[in-house]
């Protein structure tokens, strides 16, 4: 097993121990092209589990999926001069087809405004067609230059993305919070990941945005991962794609949009947070396997008696719609099927053997605590279901108290520094909230502003760096 | 109403129908990208509805959904020479990522056959990897030198590509027949459009297959439509990229290979089979909204018993898991709407107003007739259970006629020639099956070998073209 296991520890070599396991629990794999990966099935799994949950809410609020092209002229791209500047250092441009060089070079989709809102002038053209409200899920290429890493930064990755037009600056706000609600929802009560909600600084924000905002955690290597983002465009693409309508007042107006995303680096999330020196360890409701079975038997003559009893509990666990896997290869040893399991992460395994079977009960073992329970066979559809419940509750408060471990409040630059330098994590401070500030904070110490939680208390006092008064708490970090 | 209906007739201009038909239905909208469309929220949630419908038989069939990268090295696309011959010309190239020119140029995935099966050799070991079984659901970019046509060819498209890997040649071989039959039913049982199943020509095939099966039928205007392929790819890839496993009996051996895919390509198919004068007409079963209900009063005091009444039938509906929509726009007419829910093709309209509501019944129009009934409210649900079925079968017939209509056997090349251009269609021949042959067919005619159906009656005598001795009977035509 030695070679198939995780052969560093998480709180030893964090790096090393998130590319074991992404590789080795079958998550994804490195791909022969500059900062890819391949999804394997069992990270693609994980991805469509999150797609059905999102996209079913998405659906409910009113929003339609749509597709629009990959490929966006350059012409298109530069309309929006703070939006192109933003992304242009990570365009990957199209130049030839087939064998001719094409007269103007297209940008693969960095983020598809541009594309869309140019249909959107096309399309609205009275007060009637609003709200506009749209989302398609697809894939993005952002040429890298940081170092990549599977899942959390990649040249290539697959996202939803949200646009909405609206009549007023009140409903296009409203629409950015919903959302951000939505994704909150998602990454505590599914992913069981705490975030932090709250705005983007001036120097942070989406390229082309009034204002962003944004959920924020911390992995346990103390930096700072963007789990989502939603924002508030005011009118600066309508204004620069001419995307007007003739108002109630029978007055043309500018209308007011928000666009809003969550990525497949919601994957390498779950593997941060929630993984352990074993591997995996998957929140039962993004788990693409819940409930694997194991049957243990050491002479042919039990097999039936073993098997036909993991067979029927298999049959009572599918009845109540929970995904279960009856590993029965026989190639393999239970102890190996164990180890191969916990990798994965699957939250419950049964182990059934000829105890079992004679007092009819059923071995479980939770793979977030690594604890077994024996419980009655008529018990274990509530147990289950109970168990699903606790380790979900389990991992999120585990996951909380280390947000809380690695978030530090500080009042001076050199408290800053230190904390940076030996913890990492979020550094709580009083800040100015100026553009200037956070630029020369992040030219001296490497961290940014993450988040300007929503929850602010009363702020009072100078800012911790440049000594001008202080308007808000802070959260900065170093990010991924 | 006018610049909103089709101002021309399907049987007049076949092409300035077919344009108008897609835009104004809402399905798609030409976008400011060289053959591009954008795939609108109704002509994408027909593409969902495909997806649902397929996605669930191919993992039923013990498939699993990956994610491949976009971008295909230049060498890699390279190593199987067929392959790349057959694509190169229509590859969009990245050169560029950022301000820097790549070292080597990246295809954008016009298939994803190479991407894939340099990962398939390091990831095939022994026997027991096989058979190796996935899909992916992802956008293909081949940049069309022919004239472009919204789903029907387009520069960037939607589709499903399946890959598999198995021990012997014959495994493949039931593979490709699963699939091809999967997607027979698709078409004919869901999309109500006859197909003839056969296998594509030497000339014909896919570019490194060993052979390619397909699903072919006409369009209106007797132009063939390629629905999908199934490719038995034999050892050819496996060579290439050095895809091999331990066999049971101890050695080395290649592996044997398929793909198959169906694409948006569809959707353009639905639209031009069963579309009328009126617009759009689709299947009951892939119909984004099924039934729409139009409420009809023209006094304010009659408003509240008429909506009443149309509520509590779009309830009683919406139980069934049937998808309708209550249309109770204000601001237009009931005979406005009649005319934009008939351009955008739902089968069956309810129209309900105060003689419905005093006789406890409703009014009926079926999409597909142009007829009206009259039926008992406590009938509602299994006359439109039934009618569904009807209107499929309906449209299916009809569409059955057309393609015997547009199916002609001849036995002389003057006779081919007379029948390609006084009506086109399928133009059925005993035929030698030798590629030179087909060159010059395709040379002389324009018309090439659609498809050798797998349903062949004994052959004898000589080739209509070439005077060999005749092998297959083979269906020629145009094709788009």
């Amino acid at each position: 097993m030695s070679e198939l296991g995780i052969t560093v520890k998480k709180s030893e070599n964090f790096a090393e121990w998130y590319s074991q396991v992404v590789l080795k629990s079958g998550l994804a794999d490195y791909a022969p092209v500059h900062g890819c990966i391949v999804f394997r099935e069992y990270g693609y799994t994980i991805w469509e589990k999150i797609q059905r949950i999102l996209d079913k809410r998405i659906k409910e609020l009113g929003h339609k999926n749509v597709y629009f092209p990959l490929l966006i002229p350059e012409a298109l791209l530069k309309r929006e001069v703070e939006h192109f500047e933003g992304f242009e250092p990570e365009v990957a441009w199209v130049t030839m087809g087939g064998d001719k060089s094409l007269s103007e070079k297209l940008a693969i989709r960095p983020t598809s405004e541009t594309i869309m809102y140019y249909m959107f002038s096309k399309w609205i053209k009275s007060w009637r067609d609003l709200p506009l409200k749209i989302n398609q899920w697809c894939n993005i290429v952002r040429w890298e230059i940081k170092s990549t890493k599977p899942f959390i930064r990649n040249t290539e990755f697959l996202w939803q993305e949200g646009h909405t037009c609206h009549e007023t600056y009140e409903e296009a706000e409203e629409e950015v919070m919903t959302m951000l609600e939505v994704y909150r929802d998602l990454i505590e009560n599914y992913l069981a990941i705490p975030v932090i909600v709250g705005k983007k600084s001036e120097g942070e924000k989406f390229a082309g945005a009034l204002y962003t905002t944004t959920l924020e955690t911390i992995m346990p290597d103390g930096r700072a991962l963007q789990m989502g983002t939603s924002h508030h465009l005011g009118q600066n693409f309508a204004k620069a794609f001419d995307i007007k309508f003739m108002g109630r007042d029978g007055e043309h107006h500018y209308v007011w949009q928000t666009s809003w995303g969550v990525s497949t680096r919601l994957i390498g999330a779950i593997v941060m947070v929630h993984g352990d020196d074993r591997g995996l360890v998957l929140p039962p409701k993004i788990a693409p396997i819940q409930v694997v079975i194991i049957p243990i038997y050491y002479k042919e003559e039990d097999k039936h008696t073993v098997m036909e009893y993991s067979i029927d509990v298999k049959r009572e666990l599918e009845e109540e719609k929970i995904e279960v896997l009856l590993d029965d290869r026989e190639e393999r040893t239970p102890g190996w099927k164990f180890n191969e399991w916990e990798l994965k992460g699957i939250p419950l395994r049964l182990e059934i053997g000829l105890r079992e079977v004679r007092e009819n009960k059923v071995t479980i073992f939770r793979r977030d605590l690594l604890k077994r329970i024996y419980v009655e066979r008529e018990k274990l559809i509530t147990t289950v279901v109970h168990l699903f419940e606790d380790i979900h509750k389990t991992l999120y408060e585990r996951a909380k108290k280390m947000l809380n471990e690695l978030t530090t409040e500080v009042d001076s630059l050199e408290e800053f520094k230190k904390t940076l330098e030996e913890k990492g994590g979020f550094i709580v401070v009083k800040w100015c909230g100026e553009l200037e500030c956070e630029e020369s904070i992040k030219a001296e110490t490497g961290a940014t502003v993450r988040v300007i939680p929503f929850k602010q208390r009363p702020v009072s006092g100078k800012c911790f760096y440049c000594g001008r008064p202080a308007k808000y708490i802070a959260y900065f970090a170093r990010a991924y």
